[in-house]
Formats: C-alpha cells, sequence, structure tokens
C-alpha cells in the first residue's frame, strides 16, 4: 500500500539527467536566496559586501527548497508526458521558489518584461522581493502559474481539486505543508476525493511536504509514526508514495526517489483515468497516488547559524541568517551558502541561464507559470442564461399570492445549468442544503456528485458526473468553488446565512485576490463569486439561537466596495432579476440574501426588473405621497422587513388616510452608500429625492440596524433615520415571534412611525395603545397554540 | 487493530440487566418522540387525536434514538466503574434526547422544578419543546449536563479535548455525528489525541456515530469502505471498536455490542492512565479507545412514510411525520409508533418512571445531567494574580523609551502560570505563535504541550505535561479554550490578528452562549475567553496583503454588548493593566490588540492604570488646551495610531505654538457608545467633555474607520468627528510605508488637521505643502533604502 523510495529503490535518471536536474535545482535554490538577501551583485561576480545584502530581510527560506525539487521534477513529468499541469503551493509563504522558477522558465520577463533574463533582470527579480514597490514575500496574484494565494493556511487542497472539476486534461500538482495539514479546512479536503470523476474531471497529485517544522513547533503529521501516517493517508482515500530524503548531501539519491515517485503518481494517474474513460459502465472510486515528501526544512542552507541547528530545524523557518550588517561571520555564511550552489556554471556571461538548463523546462503554455488554467479569466466563456423573465411569478395583485423565492430560482438554475451542460463550466455548492433550501429543481438535469460508495436505497440523483457538489463543509465548498472559478469557471454557493460566517476568513483572502488582480495588467477578470444565503435569521425560528446570524453582509462590506455587491431582493421575481445579474457579473463577491418560505410576491416581472435595475425605488403602488414631499418615509431591505413594512403601511394608511407616505424598497444594499465610496452609490441629491431631507424615515432591514447608519451617516437626512433589524434576540419560535422579540414586527414599526411624526404624537396615541394591545395579544396566542395567529400568517396586503 | 462487536461478540448483560436497560432506552425513546409531537395526552391512556399534537414540528428526530442508546449504557458505565463523566453530543441537534435522559434522570427536574417526575411534568416537558417560550430544539445552555451547544457543527471533540485537560478524573464521552465528522474543524481535532497527557489530564472517548446521511445525503464516513473508515481512525492515533447494527429489529444484540464495547473501551481507558499514573518516569503516546457506532438514522421510528424508507434513511433526519392534522393515517402511525415502546409498562400511575428503571441512573452528580463540571462556573476558582505594576516598564520621559508590549506581557503572563500551577487552572492557547507573538518568557516555566514524537534536536520545552498548546488550527484553539473554560477554567489564546476571523463562526456560538447563560439561574458565570491579538494589519509589512485585516472588532462588536469588550492599549504598562483586568473579568469576551515589535512607551505605570480604568481620557501632557475648549481634538485608538497621532501632534503643536489641542487617547472602544448601547458607554455629558460640542476631532484608528461613525454617530460631536483608519490598503512594505498607503501617517493626519481647522486653512497652507512634500520624501526614500527613513523610525516626543 506505500512504497518508500530510498537510495535502493529504482534509478531513473542517468547521470547526465542527475546532473542536469540538480543543476536546475541549485539554480531555483540560487534565485530563490538572492530574493531574500540581495539589493546588488546579483551573480557573486565580486565579494559579498553587507552593501549588497536588503536592510530589512523579509522572506522565508525553510519550505522553499523542497518547492524548488519538486517544480524541477515536475518539469521533466511534464516534457516527458506532455502533461497539461499547473502547481498549487500551500507553503506559499515560499514565495521566492515560484518566483525563482517562474523567472528560470521564461514566464516571468514575459509577464514582467523590465524584468529580463540577463544579469540586470535578476538585479531587479533580486531587489524587488520583498521590497517597498517590490512583489509580496508570498506566492500572490501577481506571481505567473498561481490561483493560490500563499496567505492564509488550508485551501491548497480545495483550490487544486476545484481546479481539477470539469478539465479531464488537467494535473493539479499540490504541495501541501505538514504545517497546513493541521488546520481543520486541509484536514477535511482530502476526501475531496470522493468528489472527483476520473472520467469527466481532471487529477489533482497531492504532495505532502513534510519538513517537520512549522514557526517555532515541530508539526504533528511528521511526527507520528509512519504507519500511523500511512494509515490516515490510506483511510483518507489515497495511496501514499513516501520520497524521503535520508541524507541531506546525497541529492542523487533524492532526485533519484523523486523522479520515479512522479514516475510512479502519473503512470498510476494515466491508467486510473484511461480505465474510467474506456470503461464508460461501471464508475468506481479510484486510489489516486499521492507524495509524502521528507525532506529536511531550509535543505541546503546553513548547517548552523550563531553554533545552532539551522538547516532541518526551525530555525529556517524565515531568514536564517539575519546579522549581515553588523556580524561579518553571518555575512561570509551568506556568501558561501550562496556559493555552494556555484552561480558561475548555472549563468552565462550575460545573466542569463545557460542552454542546457533552460531546455529543461518544458516550452509555451505547458510551462506551469505559463499555462493559461492559472489565470482563468483567459478561459472564460460567458454562461448561457435562458431569460430569467419566463421564471417569473405571476402576479395579479401587489402582494396577495405567495411564492417560495429559492424554489423559483431553484427552476432558473436548472435551466442555466442545461444550457451550459455542453460547456462543464457551471457548478452548484452547498453544505447538504441544496434540496433543503429548495433549489432541488436543478436535480432533475444533474446529480450530486458522488464517488463514496453508494446503496441501493439512495435517490437517484447521486453521480459520479454530477454538478451539484454537497459535503458538510463550507471551508471545502468555498475551496472547490474559488478554484473551480479561478480557473475560469462559474458557480453559485448556497448556504444557511448564520453558518457563511464559517468561511469569512476565506472570503478576506478570496476578495483581497480580487482586489489585487484588478490591478494586474495581465490577469484576466473571472466569474463572480455568488454566494445565496438562504435559511436566513428571521427564518431560524426551529433551529433557534445559535442558527440566528445576519452580519455576513457587514463582514463583506469591509472589503473595497469595487469588489463587493449585497443584494437584498424581496421576492421571487426580484430573486430571479438579481441572479441573473449576478451569473452575468465579473470579478465580484455576490451576496444574495433571500428566503426560502413561502411569502408575498410583491412585484410583476416587469415591476421587479425595472426596481432591480434601480436597485433601490419608491413602490408607488404602496405609497400616497404621489409625488409629493411625504409626511413618512418607510423604507425596508430583506424580505421579511418588506413584509412588516407593508403591513405597517396598511395599517397607517388605514388608519391616517391623510397622511402621506412613501414606501422605499432597497435591492442593492450599496445603493445607500455615496457614490465616493461604492460604485453603486447614489449621489446626495438622489438620495435626498428618495428619503426627503428633513421627514422622519422608518427604516426596516434584514440584519444588523447598524450596518443601516453606517452606510448612510454622511446623508442630509440620517439624523432622521430610524433603523430596526436584527438586535442579536432570538430562539426557537415562531416567525412572528422572532420579529417581535427585535422589534421589527409591523406594530411595532406602526409605534415607531407615531413616535417619529410629530403630528401623529397625539392623534396617534390611541393607535400605539392599540398596536401594544395586539403585540400581547399575537405573543399569547403564540405561546398557548405554538404558532402565529392565522390573521398575521395569512395577511396580504393592503389588509386581510 | 480493530474488534466488530456483533451478535456473536461478547454478551456481558444478562436477560433483566438486558431487559432493563432495553427499557430505559425505550423511555428515553418515548420522552423524545414526545417532545417532538405532543402537547397533551403525555402517557397516551387516550387515543391520540390531532388536537394532542403540536401544530408546528420542529426537531430533530434521526440521531435522537442512537444518542439516547450511548446515553443509557454510559449510566451503566458510571454506576459500575463509579466513571465521573460528562457527556458532549456533536449532533446536538437531538436536543430531545439529552432532554429525555436529564429528564429521566431527575436532574431536569431539580434544576427545573416545575417540570416534576410525573404525567403534569410530562406534559410540561413535551409541551415546551421547540414551543414559543419554551425550549430549544438542540442541546442547548438550558439543557443540564452540556456544555455543547448544538448549532453549528465540528467543534465536539475540541470541546470534549478542552474539557478533559487538566481534569485527570474526568472522562469525557463524545458522540461525533457522521455529518459532523465532515466538517473541517472535526476533521483536524482528532489530533488532539497528541496533546492529552494520560497522567495529568482526564480521557476523551470519542464515538462516531455513523448513521449513514445528513440532511438530504449520504456522509462520506459511512460509505467508505470500512477498513478505509479504519485506517484513517487509526490514522488518527486511535483503536476503533466498532459496534454494528446488523438487524435493526435485534435489540438484544445492539445492547450487548454496545455494553462490550463500552466495558472495553473503559477498561483500556483506565488501564492507560494506570500506566501512565504509576511510570512517572517514561511517557508514551497511548493509543486510546473509540467507538464506531453504526445504526440506523430513526431507529425504531417508522419504517416507511407514504410508502418511501424512513427508519434508516435520511427522510428520518427531521420529523418523519408531518401530516398529522390533516392525514390521519399519519396520525394512527404516530400513535403506533409511540405505543411500540410501551409507555405503560415504563412510567407508573403518577406517570413517574418506574423505580426498576430509575435505579439504572447514577445518582447525585454522578448523573450526567448533574456533573459540576459541566456547568463550570461551580467550580471556578479565581487566578492568582501576581501584582501586574512590578512588571511595568520604566518610563522617564513620556514617548521616549521603547519597549515590546506583547514582551513584556509574557513576563506577567509566565508568572500568573506559575503563580497557578498549583490549581492547574490555566493555560494558553495559539496556533503556534507564542514565540513569535513573543510570548516565550512562559516557556520558562512550563511546557508546550506535545505527545507526538519528540527528537534529540528538538527545544526542551516540549512536553507531555505543558500547558502552553500550540496546534496550527485556530479552531482546535478555540476549540480547546472553550470547552476549558466552559468547565471552569481559565485562558488566553494570542493569534494573528488577520486569522482569528477564522474562528468567527466559532466566536458567535460561544458568544450566543454567553448571552444564554446569563438569563438561566442555575448556570454559574464562566471565566472569560480572552483574546491577544497581535502581529497586526500595521505590523504585517512583511507579510503582505493578505495577512492584514482588522475586521475582528467589527465582527465582535455586533453580539450583545453585555458580553463584549473591546481594549487597545497604546503600549506596554496599558497593556499589562487591560491583560490584569481581563483575566480577573467573568462571562465576557475580551479583545485586546496590541503589537509585539518596539514601540514607545507613553504611560508611566501610574498613569496607565488610571488611564485603563477610564478606558478612554485627555493625555495632558501631550495637549495644550489647559482645560480650555481646545481648537482641535486629536484622538486615537490602537498602539500605530496613537504614535501617527502624537506625531502629527508634536509638528502642529511646533509650527502653531498658540493652537489649543487635546489628545484624546481610547483604551477601551465601548466607552465610544452611548450608555444606552452598552455598560461601558460614556453618557453624552461625559463624552462632549471630551470630544466637545462643535470642535474639529481628527481619529486616528486601529481598524476600519467607519466603526468609529457607527459607535458615535448618535453623539453630538459626530458630524466632526474625521476617522482614519485600514482602509484595505497593503501589500509588503516597510510600517510607515503602510500607515501612509492609508493616510494614517502623521502628515497626513497634519493634514486632515490643517483642512478642518477653519483658522489654519490659510496660515497652514505652506505647512500643507510640506507634509505633501514629507510623504513624497518618505515614499521615495523607501523605495531606494527598502526601508523607513531614520528620523521616521527613531521618533520620540515631543519632537527627535
Amino acid at each position: 500500500m506505500t512504497t518508500t523510495q530510498t537510495t535502493t529503490a529504482p534509478t531513473p535518471l542517468d547521470r547526465r539527467e542527475l546532473d542536469l536536474i540538480d543543476a536546475y535545482w541549485r539554480a531555483a535554490n540560487y534565485v530563490s536566496v538572492g530574493q531574500i538577501y540581495l539589493l546588488d551583485n546579483p551573480l557573486l561576480r565580486e565579494p559579498l559586501q553587507a552593501a549588497h545584502v536588503k536592510p530589512r530581510l523579509l522572506g522565508h527560506w525553510g519550505t522553499t527548497p523542497g518547492l524548488n525539487l519538486i517544480y524541477a521534477h515536475l518539469n521533466r513529468q511534464i516534457k516527458a508526458r506532455d502533461l497539461d499541469a499547473i502547481y498549487v503551493a500551500g507553503p506559499g509563504h515560499g514565495g521566492p521558489a515560484l518566483v525563482a522558477n517562474t523567472y528560470l522558465e521564461g514566464t516571468y520577463s514575459e509577464f514582467y518584461p523590465g524584468i529580463g533574463r540577463d544579469e540586470a533582470g535578476l538585479r531587479r527579480l533580486f531587489r524587488q522581493f520583498s521590497f517597498p514597490g517590490g512583489i509580496p514575500s508570498h506566492v500572490a496574484p501577481e506571481t505567473p502559474g498561481s490561483i493560490h494565494e500563499g496567505g492564509e493556511l488550508g485551501y491548497a487542497l480545495s483550490h487544486a481539486y476545484g481546479a481539477a472539476f470539469d478539465n479531464p486534461g488537467l494535473v493539479v500538482a499540490c504541495v501541501i505543508g505538514d504545517g497546513e495539514a493541521e488546520t481543520g479546512p486541509l484536514a477535511a479536503s482530502w476526501h475531496s476525493d470522493k468528489f472527483l470523476d476520473p472520467a469527466r474531471d481532471g487529477a489533482v497529485l497531492p504532495i505532502l511536504q513534510l519538513n517537520g517544522f512549522k514557526i517555532a513547533n515541530p508539526t504533528v503529521l511528521a511526527r507520528i509514526p509512519r504507519e500511523e501516517l500511512d494509515a490516515l493517508l490510506t483511510g483518507y482515500g489515497y495511496r501514499p508514495i513516501t520520497v524521503e530524503v535520508q541524507d541531506p548531501e546525497d541529492h542523487d539519491a533524492a532526485h533519484q526517489a523523486m523522479a520515479a515517485a512522479l514516475d510512479d503518481a502519473f503512470q498510476d494517474i494515466a491508467a486510473i483515468q484511461r480505465l474510467a474513460r474506456e470503461n464508460t459502465g461501471v464508475v468506481e472510486r479510484p486510489r489516486w497516488p499521492m507524495i509524502v515528501f521528507r525532506s529536511p526544512k531550509g535543505w541546503t542552507g546553513p548547517k548552523e547559524v550563531d553554533g545552532k541547528r539551522t538547516e532541518g530545524s526551525w530555525r529556517s523557518h524565515q531568514v536564517p541568517l539575519s546579522g549581515l550588517h553588523d556580524n561579518p561571520a553571518h555575512l561570509a555564511q551568506l556568501e558561501q551558502w550562496l556559493a555552494s550552489y556555484r552561480p558561475n556554471e548555472l549563468f552565462d556571461e550575460q545573466g542569463a541561464l545557460i542552454p542546457e538548463l533552460a531546455a529543461l523546462a518544458p516550452s509555451g503554455e505547458r510551462r506551469m507559470g505559463a499555462n493559461p488554467h492559472a489565470n482563468g479569466g483567459l478561459l472564460l466563456r460567458d454562461l448561457e442564461l435562458p431569460d430569467f423573465r419566463d421564471y417569473a411569478v405571476d402576479i395579479k395583485e401587489h402582494g396577495v399570492t405567495s411564492a417560495e423565492a429559492t424554489r423559483v430560482l431553484g427552476g432558473f438554475l436548472r435551466d442555466v445549468m442545461r444550457a451550459n451542460e455542453q460547456h462543464a463550466n457551471f457548478r452548484l455548492v452547498g453544505p447538504d442544503e441544496t434540496a433543503s433550501n429548495r433549489l432541488g429543481a436543478v436535480l432533475e438535469v444533474t446529480g450530486r456528485t458522488w464517488l463514496a460508495d453508494a446503496e441501493p436505497d439512495d435517490d437517484a440523483d447521486l453521480a459520479p458526473d454530477g454538478r451539484v457538489m454537497e459535503i458538510l463543509s463550507e471551508h471545502t465548498c468555498q475551496g472547490w468553488l474559488e478554484g473551480y472559478l479561478l480557473t475560469g469557471r462559474h458557480g453559485f454557493f448556497s448556504c444557511y446565512e448564520a453558518f457563511i460566517h464559517i468561511v469569512d476568513s476565506m472570503f478576506n483572502q478570496h476578495a483581497k485576490w480580487l482586489r489585487t488582480t484588478e490591478r494586474i495588467p495581465w490577469r484576466r477578470p473571472i466569474a463572480s463569486l455568488n454566494y445565496l444565503l438562504t435559511s436566513h435569521v428571521w427564518r431560524q425560528d426551529h433551529n433557534g439561537f445559535s442558527h440566528q446570524d445576519p452580519g455576513f453582509i457587514d463582514h463583506v462590506v469591509n472589503k473595497k466596495a469595487d469588489v463587493i455587491r449585497v443584494y437584498l431582493p424581496p421576492d421571487a421575481n426580484t430573486l430571479l432579476s438579481v441572479a441573473d445579474h449576478c451569473l452575468r457579473s465579473k470579478h465580484y463577491v455576490n451576496v444574495i440574501v433571500a428566503g426560502k418560505q413561502p411569502a408575498l410576491s410583491w412585484l410583476s416581472m416587469e415591476e421587479a426588473v425595472a426596481h432591480c435595475t434601480r436597485g433601490i425605488g419608491i413602490w408607488e403602488w404602496a405609497s400616497n405621497d404621489e409625488g409629493a414631499e411625504p409626511d413618512l418615509v418607510m423604507a425596508c431591505a430583506g424580505d421579511v422587513p418588506t413584509l412588516e413594512t407593508l403591513a405597517a403601511t396598511a395599517i397607517l394608511r388605514q388608519e391616517f388616510p391623510e397622511l402621506k407616505i412613501r414606501v422605499v424598497n432597497v435591492v442593492d444594499l450599496m445603493r445607500l452608500q455615496p457614490e465616493s465610496e461604492h460604485p453603486h452609490g447614489l449621489n446626495d441629491r438622489e438620495f435626498d429625492a428618495l428619503f426627503t431631507a428633513d421627514r422622519p424615515v422608518i427604516f426596516a432591514y434584514h440584519g444588523y440596524p447598524w450596518l443601516i447608519h453606517r452606510l448612510t451617516y454622511r446623508r442630509t437626512n440620517h439624523d432622521n433615520i430610524h433603523v430596526r433589524g436584527y438586535k442579536e434576540e432570538g430562539t426557537t419560535t415562531t416567525p412572528f415571534d422572532m420579529v417581535m422579540m427585535n422589534d421589527l414586527d409591523r406594530f411595532h414599526l406602526v409605534i415607531d412611525a407615531i413616535d417619529r411624526v410629530p403630528e401623529l404624537h397625539e392623534r396617534g396615541a390611541h393607535l400605539r395603545q392599540r398596536m401594544l394591545d395586539a403585540r400581547l395579544a399575537a405573543r399569547s396566542y403564540t405561546r398557548e397554540h405554538g404558532d402565529d395567529m392565522p390573521e398575521i400568517r395569512d395577511w396580504v396586503w393592503p389588509l386581510g
């Protein structure tokens, strides 16, 4: 079940190949160390002086030589087998390695012509690394060939699988650090092998890089017995092939072992794929190969620094030699270290990699730095979208008939799936909630991806080649989808609203990626990351307090305005319009919040399109201000707040027919911000035209109320905007009790209006009392019957 | 390595024991089904009518019978071995099970005397479940014996380990659902066995409850070959013991298998502990036993509903029969189901559990619902705290000498650790960053917990009984700490600021737990959850954009004000004072943000104590308004913003000596809120006394600037508060370049002041230009030299 490649193992490389691949590795290591340390003297053509060394040393050496060795050997495989391969660097803090390799293969200079393949280019390459005005120290969007930011750890393998789905010709080599392997998201993502179809998808080759240490500690996986590690990886469904560096000085042995292991792995991958693709009938989950690569941290770096072990120790995690400006011994040690790679044998007079070595890299788009899959926007093909208007809920009147918004959306998504089946570029992901979130219609045209065991009694929709992906790991869902989008495809993530916080940090990283790539000319825009948050805070009456949190919106709006969008469609038709818009958009994160429960339909499709196009607007059919200045603005954002606002408006209009009420509904939350803050922001004149300069505004909002203040605090009428929303009150109860607990209910909104409109203070006293009584009555009915009063449940516009 | 207990396996139970334990299980199942369905007729003493059934059916049946079976068998073990045990229900949506069992054992009625052990009590118990005004449908803080909210999935096992640390006599039985097992946090937390000392800590018995389905899908772990699952669990370091229900009708076999498996496990646990505790010399990581429990989902429930398989299917996840008010066949099926448990044999005339069955439960605090570890506040012992003033940085003048704030804190924490060693009730957790975050002094008195393999070259501070816990999984760190706190101990979590977002959702759940338990009279307050966020946004110049995110504060302040606190101490002495306060506090989440880099010390210890006590205040030594109304308020919160504010103030005072400037520093961010919003909030008079009613305020803030607006928008002078903070601009660069990129630098603050103070508009024009030039000069110096200008790096108050 496991193969250990040691010095007695196969020796696929002959002497010349060995010498060449070792020289290539030395070159990559040299260029890596140069980036970390050197301002000048890039080819070490004069004695190293302190002035050649950067004043601040920022970078990570420890993982770098291992990443370099793997890259060199993958190049060999690509050339030998004409592989279409990309490289995901889990230990992405090893930024120097990926920069070095893409420089050596030539892609770096193609993307950045200012950094040529000569001494001047090498000088610039070294200087810019981790230097103000230069490039980040980690593998970053700026790095050619990368789809994976070397920031937060844990997502390498789910990104790799995401890239491989629907790319049958692609191999994704995914290096996983042993530190990263301790994270939860990574630990879960090993099980992605139960979701990869060998016939229809590409392959992922995980390479677990065990170098023993994190920042200051040993790593768990490097410090369990080998049989235990093999059992773990076997348990995850893989066939581990171990490459172990037993003698750090014996590079030949290491190269032979790695070459043999990769030969074994790629032969196996080819055999698995051949079998799956020829035998189109039966699909069995294969046991995919993977590599366990045990090598010293900081390999080939200083053995000892100041008498302390450094190679093979956590001490080489970042910069092993740091006293270069004060300590001549360190400077001498650095010179010796750089010289140990023998740069004069590797680069020619002009400073270019010598031709024999340059020839080891693949050419053109086969170079991992130039592979178009790693610049997914290049391959992006717009979705074919059926006309969303065809799925409209037919409404005769405003607010009388009900629909389940997400179920209506499900019909549209089903046909999106169908229309793009031939292009194999659209997937739905979610933690086991597609049906529960009422998007089940999609399963009429595709299955749920499943390569684990099936049982006769299972629903027929489990299928190896399904495009609905469900695993109870929001992290894995998000990672898959990101990998899929980053390689030029489209997708949709549906999730319970409260639990999308599980991926807050992943969202951060993706939003930062989008933001950064916007400013990199050679990066092409990718499809937007679309979230549908449903089973939302107001309809978690059954699951209770732990399932109630509308704060993902707050989290999202902290990121740069040019990459984030938030939509709160109030009914089924507006949801259709918003979803269509999001699926067409590029390079955003779109957050859509919409309920799945039966809810009143407010707008005809024609009205919905007009309303969503504006993103915010007056609902004239619900208002009676008739173009004049109103006495009161009733504003709302979100489906449940819209219902309560309209019910409150109906009560107010019935009681005070002469009161001029304007109802404003917000679909696109970013319209509330000043135009200087967000491209969707209304200018002040437009905002004032809706919200007036001085009239009371009662604003019923889906989420935490302070967000509305944050978005509007610079507006003329801000002092008169009174917001109701979720104020962290909830339990297991009924839907109306939930809104009452948070003072967002129709009765309280009427009270708020009476309290805010001066002319109602006296006239409204009686109604105010009735509203208080109505709240009490609703509450006691609920406590007695365990349900909401029928007149509340069944209310329709204008009054039931 | 694995044992399958089937019908041919040992039969530890005799006929009478079998009958009794099966009856107990039937009673628990009956009481569970009753909770989900019944409003009345709790003992089925009249024919079941629709009126006896709740109008809205909210609950989860699928996992419940399995949870009940495990509980009954754990009771047997507790009695037989006098175990001190608690029960963590990972599938916490099976709330009915834990309520049923604590009711049957008598603890429920002790905590809730209104719900007696008779027919009336049973009626109330049934009615209140998932009913408005009643109890949540999930295992919740209201459930006796619970330390684990049945909300979000993934944290059961890390909570269980957290409870076991430093509790040598405790056994934590931890049921893990096969859905939950797919989550990242759970997948990572299996490795907690490398951090549990068999000599000093208690034991955790993981019970993987494989019932095959999530909401609508099969589960991964139930659908991999058995050898693969065994390999996985062996790889995680456990000895799996399998209990498999092969025939759902053969309850005897199931009871025998579970009894034998638990006998095996508890004997093994006792042997492991004996060995470790007798042989005090050598500590080897044991292979702890665990149970794999394969049983049908919704076991003993309806076999089929409407012709579709229900027992053993995902269809029994929630409420298997739902048409009770419209469909007489469903009602009849429910009656039959309830009757199948033969309640008349289980409960006496009054409705009490018959004595033979009641005798099966342990008594007193041995009952899992009454175990004081599960109401940790009962066991909480205040920390012994050395006088934090003894660790003060001695300052001769304000803002002249430097200190590394977290390193100073490290000295204090070391002595906190030492002072409480005898009580074994304090731990530090963090993802491999204790040393990197400069808290390393703690390692002088305790080790880093480590039971995986050690190597000769390792640092000597790895130790099985260390109390510094580092794993590269923020989820596991947080879960351990929560479990530790919930069982009545203290702790401290240090983390990179950006990556604390990884646990956003866990924080949510814990904050909700604290909020809810405040209102449960029998729950005692626990120690606060203390976060130290360091390596913060302004000093991630080396790791770059992906490591820059100060938004955890924004996330935290969305939760209820009575449980959250946020502190931004500006230097070492204020950090000491804040940390002391947090370690004494109870039942909060305290977020402390402080840097680890050398930074100026502003306050003497005496001043620091006074300042932290107020939480906000005027720094008179930096101001020249001398009690009069200032022309300008320079406000700041956070260490780097404080530095830039004081540097800007120095420039302004030098240039315009007659300009009256007031410097206000904020340590306790919640002071900014109105007193109606947060208990720490200043009243308006106090706020106006600091920030004036109408003078310009330039506010330099650590995080996203809009939070300051959100906290202050109701204040008199809000329109004049101009905030600078992190606006999502960053890369790998120098510290000063980072503040310049976000316009938070001293030069820009001076420009802001000139632009906001009317009298400076003209007079300041020249200085304004000089500031723009200074920015350009700083920028080009940095681009050229790769470092900040020495005069910026070395600036001290008032001017260098």
